[in-house]
């Protein structure tokens, strides 16, 4: 028997018997490896433990305490959920079931289910649990496979289009069910520690719109109970934090039917804060030496056929006609800014140039994509591109990550960093990629920071580095983001002088702070809960008079804070009614005058945190907000705890 | 013989015998009028004084003394450029020789001229001139009229088209030349003081590229010498500030043939000063009690055709299908502000209710029309609506008016005033109009505000005040803007709950304190001819080191003024060079540092009117700019006269 060769995450490489499977590979490892084995992960693919693994494969083994494995359970959770049917509704005809990143679904057919049926359907998947039926592997012949679905024609299309070719095919079968199924599952239904099931709604058959509808459900599954507690739990409070839900209550935005999908319009509240998260990114850019710019919102297609884009994103962009001649609104703020960078000779003293800007970009998302801030047709990127030399690369990048941890550190935001390399679609040589891909693997890797290695995930011009927000739901959000441009400079034919008078290609990078202010607004409506720091706060005092007789002294109290956003609460309410507005819409400080304040001219302050401060004078609150709102503090504190 | 009855300008009505003549008017006013007469404006056109007028005309008796009085002396000099290429050139065919609002244009073919040949036509009109050949009109029959043209068929067709049905056709004849002409012009080629000829260029026939390409002679006439070299002198002046050239060489923008016509790119130098111009709005906006939002910059032609643009503005709209929908680049930005009104329900406590947004608005002008920065085909406007009950209107336009007059005095600019009513395309019925031009005027009038009444200037939706500013150089350019608005609020059926507790329709008002950020900035480049204010300079102040041992106190004197826009000039050139780059960069403030400053701690301060003071403290120098810049101050005035 010849041998073969696979590679294991740590890099090294280790020979096999030809014909070995992922468990064989994980016992040539080691017996207490090969023991713990649930399933593999062969050149990037989720496989079951028996499959085969070939010469040159990257192989990871999946074991319990693999980020896999809860992928593999979760499938293993949506045939327990098919199995349920079943029983309960023998005419279902299954179609599709397989895993998400939150837990699983299935499309089902020929049965009519409502939510009020999930209850029972989720008592009998926590029979299956309790049953602890082994779910076992077991091949069949095509001609098996099609017999064993005679009048299910979703199964049989699967054999014909997804398995064509395939013989023997495998299923899973676990007690009275059997599922057309790739894998790879768990071992029993009793490793599924606790499923749920979530929604129910429809959808195409294959996502296809001229398919019949089918009826899908959702539920997700963990390995025990208290994780999907506290599963439940956090999703519960992200519906309560939603953006969409909160935009409206706060006023802060809308997105309505008349001026189009995934066009939002900024309401006073929204742009307010909008406009400070603006003039932060613009300080911390003049800090580091960018200089403003700005840009048309339409060029003409030969400059997006210039920078690349055109080919890479012709799909995407909105294009028209004007004079016979094409016009694209832009997809990105680069090929802008190369421009700018292009109209002035450059000596290698001037380097770096930075330039940036609040650019909105246009990109045509599907309509059936589009969801409140997060997915939108139009937004805008705190974009900065700078223009070096390339032994400035370096400082240059590490400059740019100290702004990115400055951001994170002021929204108390945490995040997951990433390097992206080179993607199928892509412009440039191979040198020129390995070349920038290595360079900010050196600065990751000198900076000592912690990354995920995202191989085709760059952007079409470069490789980049990328940072997801954790939010305070643990979430994960696309945010900031450094790339390095070798092939702009390039197209754009841009020069400098060096030092030997010869001119030369100034690299390009392209970073973001926040990424798009659409996206990272969303962000911190969900991640706050609508409670903004004090200084990004649309509304951060409101005045409370106990009664109509301390309006005027409420005014008075106003002008003196005249530097802050305040607004005097004018309606005869009772002044618990007045407390209770004011805390939903998450105004930072109230201040509540009565007789005894307007006579001492004092305040009392209280915050949304309901803590209390009275006799309070105006000055020294004044000064404490002062330093608050300058210091871009997280939380009203005022008042000490 | 019957009578007729004309009006004249005071709004008297005179009878006089049917088929009297301008002259005839001019007689009945007055014996001494009768005499100065030179030509008439019938109904708004300017015509001949032999013209008969007829019942019901408002006629203007035009003398020396009217305004109208150089267009007539112009389409004479015209004549006189007509008849001394005739002399030159006699195979010269004539085209068509207006009047414009600059001076004259004659369209001519059949002749090789160039730029060379305009010294000498320019010695024989001043012959022409002096020979004072007098000026008279002759009709002929139509036939008479084509014997006189029997090769040209340039004159030809003006007769077969313009002069269509006429019989007799009327001819002026001075000398040896004549042309077919309906006038009017001055008594005698004397008559006209001085002229000169400018330019040289092509022109289609008849402005349509279909045709034939002319020759096309630019030149110009005043009543005097004196007025002819003032003009001229301007001339010179507005070249060498035209902002096209100064955006060029202060690297303010660049409009790159790459990217697009009328699609300007901001330099950094230029979008320092557009953000400061922002940045003042802002302040004036927030004071007023506007509140900031933000709208996309595409949307759904239905609410185009909901607001009326799309019916009125279709053809200057960027338009494409997105989904099989259309979608259209916005035009204007009520619509969406009209459409973040109408998200909440409000209270007539709440009103007015007015928002702000620095609002980019595309409209597709020609390319032929585009030109630097006065037309573009995108451009932002600091825009502002306001909604209000209608007994608020007449408080709200003299807010607006006294942040306009704020802006004019800050920029050092004059402004004319014009009330501009119901044009042709518009939306909306007698009664609302009416009542929105008797209120603008109300407000122009109790504020004794000189003001021009301009018939049919109004947008389509309603009436407005117009501000033209008026630049160092005297010309005049569109600016601010105030404009009533009962018809949207009706279109979008906008409400506010009434003390009666019945809906209400609020009114609307548009209005701009700059008009267009691109307009303005370059009426603000020509009027300062790129001097700009301290507050508003790209860099404010440039530190020269005598030599390179300064260049390390040069840095601490950087960082002393880090609130301002300061750079350090670290080339290696003489004092005399670095002056002389500062000055030509137009930099209000250079300091001067040698040994002797570095020693002793202070600076040498020189501005950009050459003035100088030595011994200066660096702390002194720091707070003069800080109360400069805050107070807006039009010149550097650190140093007196």
């Amino acid at each position: 028997m010849s041998e073969i060769v696979v590679s294991l995450p740590d890099g090294s490489e280790l020979a096999v018997d030809e014909g070995a499977t992922v468990e064989d590979v994980a016992y040539e490892i080691g017996p207490g490896l090969g023991r713990d084995t649930v399933a593999g992960v062969v050149d990037g693919e989720l496989v079951d433990k028996v499959d085969p693994v070939h010469d040159g494969a990257e192989v990871v083994i999946v074991t319990e305490d693999s980020d896999e494995y809860l992928r593999v359970l979760r499938h293993s959770a949506a045939h327990v959920f098919a199995q349920a049917l079943q029983r309960l509704h023998p005419e279902a005809k299954l179609a599709i079931g397989p895993p998400t990143d939150e837990g699983f679904y299935y499309d089902v057919a020929n049965v009519d289910l409502d939510a009020d049926d999930l209850e029972s359907i989720e008592a009998e998947m926590e029979a299956i649990l309790e049953e602890d039926l082994p779910i076992e592997r077991e091949t069949r012949s095509r001609a098996d496979a099609f017999e064993t679905y005679p009048d299910n024609r979703y199964k049989r299309e699967i054999l014909e289009e997804e398995a064509a070719g395939e013989d023997p095919v495998s299923f899973y079968v676990q007690g009275d069910f059997e599922d057309l199924c790739q894998g790879p599952h768990v071992d029993s239904t009793g490793d599924v520690g606790a499923v749920t099931l979530l929604t129910i709604s429809s959808a195409y058959w294959r996502g296809d719109e001229e398919n019949e509808t089918l009826t899908r459900v959702y539920g997700t599954a963990f390995e025990s109970e208290a994780d999907l507690e506290q599963y439940l739990q956090r999703r519960e409070q992200a519906k309560e934090r939603d953006h969409r839900k909160l935009g409206q209550e706060l006023d802060l935005f809308s997105i309505p039917e008349v001026t189009g999908p995934g066009l939002p319009l900024y309401h006073p509240n929204g742009k307010r804060i909008l406009d400070e998260l603006s003039e932060y990114a613009r300080s911390l850019n003049l800090d580091a030496g960018y200089e403003p710019v700005e840009t048309p919102h339409l060029f003409r297609t030969e400059l997006w056929k210039k920078s690349g884009h055109y080919d890479n994103y012709v799909d995407d962009m909105f294009l028209q006609e004007v004079n016979d001649e094409e016009y694209g609104l832009k997809p990105m703020n680069c090929p802008g800014h190369a421009t700018i960078f292009d109209q002035k000779s450059w000596s290698y003293r001037d380097l770096p140039v930075r330039y940036f800007e609040d650019g909105k970009v246009y990109r045509k998302e599907q309509r059936g994509e589009l969801s409140g801030l997060s997915r939108v047709w139009s937004f805008t990127i705190d974009d900065g591109h700078l223009f070096c030399r390339p032994e400035q690369i370096e400082q240059e990048v590490n400059q740019v990550m100290d702004a990115i941890y400055e951001v994170l550190d002021t929204f108390g935001l945490d995040a997951h960093v990433a390097l992206a390399t080179r993607p199928e679609k892509s412009v440039g040589g191979d040198e020129i990629w390995e070349q920038a891909e290595s360079q900010l693997r050196s600065v990751l890797e000198s900076a000592g920071i912690d990354y995920d290695l995202e191989p085709g995930d760059g952007a079409f011009y470069g490789p980049k580095i990328d940072f997801a927000f954790e939010d305070a739901l643990g979430r994960k959000w696309d945010g900031p983001t450094v790339q390095l441009d070798f092939n702009m400079p390039e197209r754009f034919e841009l020069t400098y002088t060096g030092e030997d008078n010869e001119d030369h290609r100034p690299v390009m990078i392209h970073r973001a702070l926040y990424g798009s202010y659409e996206r990272f607004f969303m962000v911190l409506i969900e991640h706050f809960d609508g409670k903004f720091p004090t200084w990004l706060a649309p509304e951060q005092v409101r005045i409370l008079p106990i009664s109509d007789d301390q309006l005027g002294y409420a005014h008075r109290v106003k002008n003196e804070l005249d530097d802050f956003r305040v607004s005097v609460e004018d309606r005869s309410w009772t002044l618990g009614r007045k407390i209770r507005e004011a805390q939903e819409e998450r105004v930072p400080y109230m201040i509540v005058v009565g007789g005894d304040e307007a006579e001492a001219g004092t305040i009392s302050v209280r915050d949304r945190k309901e803590r209390e401060r009275g006799d309070v004078g105006v000055e020294e609150f004044r000064r404490h907000l002062r330093s608050e709102v300058d210091d871009r503090r997280l939380e009203p504190d005022f008042i000490g705890e």
